[in-house]
């Protein structure tokens, strides 16, 4: 007995995207098949609670529907959990719990919005010495005559492959139907741009009537959350303008595995994902070229560099086989490809260079990064961390260079921590606790004051303060460890509970609270272990990688990436987020792997020199490695249960180390586990 | 002072297809517009009859519009004397000609149609030994594991290389998105398609999972009448299909130059040109693979010859410097392309070779004939001739050979003659002359019987006696020359008026009439004139080359196409079509440019042949030789005013030699001057 199903509108605001869907269908979902963007980090399981909306009550003539709450059904029970918890607005909903039971006009709030804008990323200053794959070359040739009948782009050829000594040019045809009407416009004087890539033939790609001055090249970054592209002028090697803007897969899935869970359960929908991302990086080379006034054709050269879904996606490869073991990629080594056969909206000549994966969960971004730093030049050791869902690991010297990658999870992305956001204005980013007071002061994204300084409680109201953004909850933990209100094992005493009302009772657990103006913002115990299991997985990443190499010395850590840019060395030490080091040895190095695709993009040792070191970089696959497992246990400590951390304890005073119960074994474990088979 | 332009509603039966159209617009322009075939080769100056339609009368309820004969322009000058010379049925009008003043809905006569089915191209026989640019090679891969997360793709390319010995073996990118779930479906075991061209760097350009059979690569002959193709198995090098189909670029132009000016009257059409050609063949293709129940994907290679505007259509180049001087190609060596960059609908990995053009008139199909007949590897001598609307004529042997086109006209294809028409079902193909009672017998294509022989008269009903095609012209003046009717120099005897009612004044000339039941069929003046024209150029084009050889000794012609295949040798020599040599050294060689493209399809070595013949070649210019015009006007008269023809004196009995006035100075060309100028 089948009920036929009910539908009802939904329109979206401030977009004013529309549609119609069965009753019963969540909203998350209603948003995303409209390309609505509503932020979600969870999965849908309620939280998170970035999906906020509310719902517009009323009759809106012009969409011919009446819009109420109650056209949304009640409540899960997550939903009021979460609500309970972080004292969610009467009037919002998390669309991904409230189902629609009616018409609706749903508005998605402005504070969801922004983060979407936010893009930290930016050219790095770095000088690049210019040979790039392009090259030009004025030549002038003969008017054709009857007497010798050769066709005008084969004579163009030989003459070019006079000039220039390249004996194997080759033409690419897409230039057929143009250069009758170049060579005429140009009166038998053209500008010509060869393509060559290493031992790959040289071929021409480009011609222009007369002398042309300038050509470009594109490095793109396609980060999982942002997509980052710099312009370069290929002749003197210059960075002329970038920008950013999100990765629009993002309404796909927040994270690189939700994006392949998507693809394994809406296989026709991969040519979807990977147009989403083309268009977005057509669009930034829109806009670049605009800044600098010069035009899509004269963009002949592009790189790219991304994490290996990223790669995969981007190149229209199902991603599927990434989403489990063993991790196989479909191609891993350096291409050249045609633009054109990507659809991306350069010269139609133009060329692209896809930097080599070093393996399943170490992609291409990692791979640029290593040629930003060249750790493999150094005879000090380097340690290079790229922190995201995936942590990449470099470490080595010209000896011996390893890498491998380690599931950090989204937490420090601000994902899995209750107050957690991304890095945008409102985000608490640093943070301090006094150790008498135990009272917080902290410093938000969008305000330049601390929060006990003069002008903040005035500016404070613009931007708010929303969350808590990964180099926040770094130094909220490191810092809670300091004053003693966390245990080496990272419980929250309940006994500080007496000396201050912010630390609070939470069930059979403690909470930190750090504001309760507006949004209540406060570090659960459920979110220090968030971050305890995410820095443990880095931290035992790199201790294998040092297992492997045979030596615990370390000279310096590089910190690559939005997140590495904006952590303090010191707090993510304290942390144990990374191994100890002279703390001047540390330093964040922004957005290496962007400066990786600049640099094979404008020279072409550059790419010789990536491709080289991938061949001959040692892949460690963590989760085949027994050891992994114990370096983890003893990772979850702060900052770790038996690595001594000599170079920090002689910069910082850390509370005295005790005996910390095993994890696994802990009561709450114990209490847990006892009340579900109960 | 503007009036707004009317519009009328016109249906052309029995294709169904309509439009609106502006009052004023020609029929046969709206016929076009709509992709409707009505044929025409007087290029719509209503000479060739051959654009008839009838108007359906009546009111059309389902058209909602009523018909009328009067929504034509009244006759025009130029269909009145065609009605009158031609008995035109009173309900029939030359779509040229007529305008639309008001709705119409237009019958297309099925004898209009028909010839548009007849396609005569065929593959020869010949035995082409096997060596394609694609080979088959399967192999076994690993499966993938942590230790060497190397991409699949790559691991599978070096395991080509290492197997076959290709170390530059790369792939073709469009593999990518496909490779892993082959891999994993054949359960690491795949067969691999290899494209090696020449010089060329090999290429992985397909792949199934296990065993693959056989794949197959089609040669395609690009006529501008016609399109023949032919399925070869590139492993065995067996044709095994063939089929062939009008070329639709028919209604954009129907000679080649005419295709030239439509592109250059309307540049933003050139799409739709190449369009057409290529969803022709894709429908080629669509049933040869059919027709041997194979796949589209499993055709990895293909070969294109045509002349040097078809090769530029089908490739997308605007045709338009082939239509003056210098007759600059945009391309002319020998090309590697993939089939999709050419919208070809293959396998996505196929390649297409383009064979090498040898001048501005002188086009890839004239070099796939010369690889076929091979004057260059004998010590005798040949000329080679493929006649269309240009004739292309190669001549000479091992130590040299020469090349030049001669611009016949479209006279041999039927056009521009009176009563002319396509080889199709009810054209006069063989005609006899009683020496004694001057009447005619002929052979009527579709008909076995002779008009003399029992049988002909109940079995011409079905077909009627429509026209006369090419080879039935050319028996038919040379017959006319042999029984006296017509003079050395062409003109029609009116003192034969008196032996013969068949010679009949028409004017100041005369014509032989050979029927007159239904369609009234004559050979006029004009039609002679417009032969002698045609032949005249053939000849004096060959006779330059044969200055230029030094040596007037020929061994061999072959007659190459369509039009070679059906004369007869003995008439075209009697006709000085072609010069003299021994008769049993003439023969026609059929498709033979198709059978070159077979050969560069299903052999590398034939490829690097043709080549280097077309590099070797001579080119001869013959708008350039100050003797070209000497011996046209020497080659006017039958067979020649001044070539003896002792091989064919001795074969045939032909009319005593008398003075020939000299051409240019005749009567007839001073009578018109002086009409003209009075």
């Amino acid at each position: 007995m089948t009920e036929t199903a009910k539908l009802a509108k939904v329109v979206f605001q401030p977009s004013g995207r529309r549609g119609t869907f069965a009753l019963g269908t969540p909203l998350l979902d209603a948003a995303r098949s409209l390309g609505v963007y509503v932020e979600s980090v969870c999965g849908g399981r309620g939280i998170c609670g970035r999906c906020q909306i509310s719902v517009s009550e009323g009759t809106f003539a012009k969409e011919n529907l009446t819009s109420s709450a109650e056209h949304l059904e009640g409540a899960s029970e997550a939903e009021n959990r979460y609500a309970s918890l972080r004292n969610m607005a009467a009037d919002r909903r998390l669309s991904c719990q409230a189902k629609i039971l009616g018409d609706l006009v749903v508005d998605v709030p402005t504070d969801a919005q922004t983060n979407r804008q936010v893009v930290r990323k930016r050219a790095e200053a770095r000088h690049i010495e210019p040979d790039s794959a392009i090259s030009l070359v004025g030549i002038g040739i003969d008017e054709p005559d009857m007497e010798t009948p050769r066709g005008d782009i084969d004579r163009l050829r030989e003459a070019l492959a006079t000039k220039t000594g390249l004996a194997d040019l080759t033409f690419d045809p897409i230039l057929l139907p143009q250069v009758q009407s170049i060579l005429r416009k140009g009166k038998w004087r053209v500008t010509a741009a060869i393509h060559q890539h290493l031992n790959a033939p040289p071929v021409l790609v480009a011609l222009w009537p007369g002398e042309k001055e300038a050509v470009y090249g594109i490095a793109v970054d396609i980060g999982s959350t942002t997509i980052a592209a710099h312009l370069c002028n290929l002749q003197n090697g210059r960075t002329v303008a970038s920008a950013g803007t999100s990765n629009p897969q993002i309404r796909f899935g927040e994270d690189l595995m939700s994006r392949v869970s998507y693809v394994q359960m809406n296989p026709a929908k991969l040519p979807d994902l990977t147009r989403s991302v083309r268009d977005a990086i057509n669009a930034l080379v829109g806009k670049l070229v605009d800044d600098v006034g010069a035009e899509r054709a004269d963009v002949l050269d592009a790189t790219f560099v991304g994490n290996p879904v990223m790669h995969h996606l981007f190149l229209g490869i199902d991603p599927v086989e990434l989403g489990g073991a063993p991790f196989a990629l479909a191609a891993s080594d350096a291409m050249v490809l045609n633009a054109r056969d990507l659809a991306l909206d350069l010269n139609p000549g133009a060329r692209v260079y896809m930097l080599p994966c070093i393996a399943g969960h170490v992609g291409a971004d990692a791979a640029a990064a290593t040629l930003a730093e060249s750790p493999y030049s150094r005879d000090d050791i380097t340690l290079l961390v790229d922190v995201g869902t995936n942590a990449e690991i470099i470490l080595g010297n010209r000896d011996r260079l390893l890498a491998a990658s380690s599931p950090t999870g989204p937490a420090f992305e601000g994902a899995e921590i209750s107050s957690g956001q991304r890095a945008a204005p409102g985000a608490i980013e640093r943070l301090r606790i006094d150790k008498e007071t135990l009272e917080p002061r902290f410093k938000v994204i969008g305000v330049d004051e601390w929060s006990d300084e003069e002008g903040f409680t005035e500016k404070i109201d613009s931007v708010g303060v929303t969350g808590i953004c990964g180099s926040g909850i770094i130094e909220a933990v490191a810092e809670m460890f300091l004053a003693g209100l966390i245990t080496e094992d990272g419980v929250i005493d309940g006994a500080m509970a007496e000396r201050t009302p912010r630390v609070q009772a939470r069930g059979r657990t403690f909470s930190y609270v750090i504001a309760e103006d507006g949004v209540e913002i406060s570090i659960l115990q459920t979110d220090i272990r968030a971050i305890q299991l995410a820095k443990g997985a880095l931290y035992a990443g790199v201790k294998l990688l040092q297992d492997k190499l045979g030596t615990y010395r370390l000279d310096r850590i590089r910190l690559a990436g939005a997140f590495g840019s904006y952590i303090d060395p010191k707090y993510a030490m304290i942390l144990g987020l990374i191994p100890d080091c002279p703390l001047d040895g540390v330093a964040g190095v922004g957005n290496a792997a962007g400066t990786g695709a600049r640099m094979a993009l404008l020279n072409r040792g550059h790419r010789r020199e990536v491709e080289q070191t991938v061949r001959d970089i040692e892949k460690i696959e963590t989760a085949l490695e027994p050891k992994f497992q114990e370096h983890f246990v003893n990772a979850m400590a702060l900052p770790n249960k038996v690595d001594p951390f000599p170079n920090l304890r002689t910069a910082v005073d850390l509370p005295p180390r005790d005996a910390l119960p095993e994890v696994g074994n802990s009561g709450g474990e114990r209490r847990r586990r006892r009340r579900r088979s109960g």
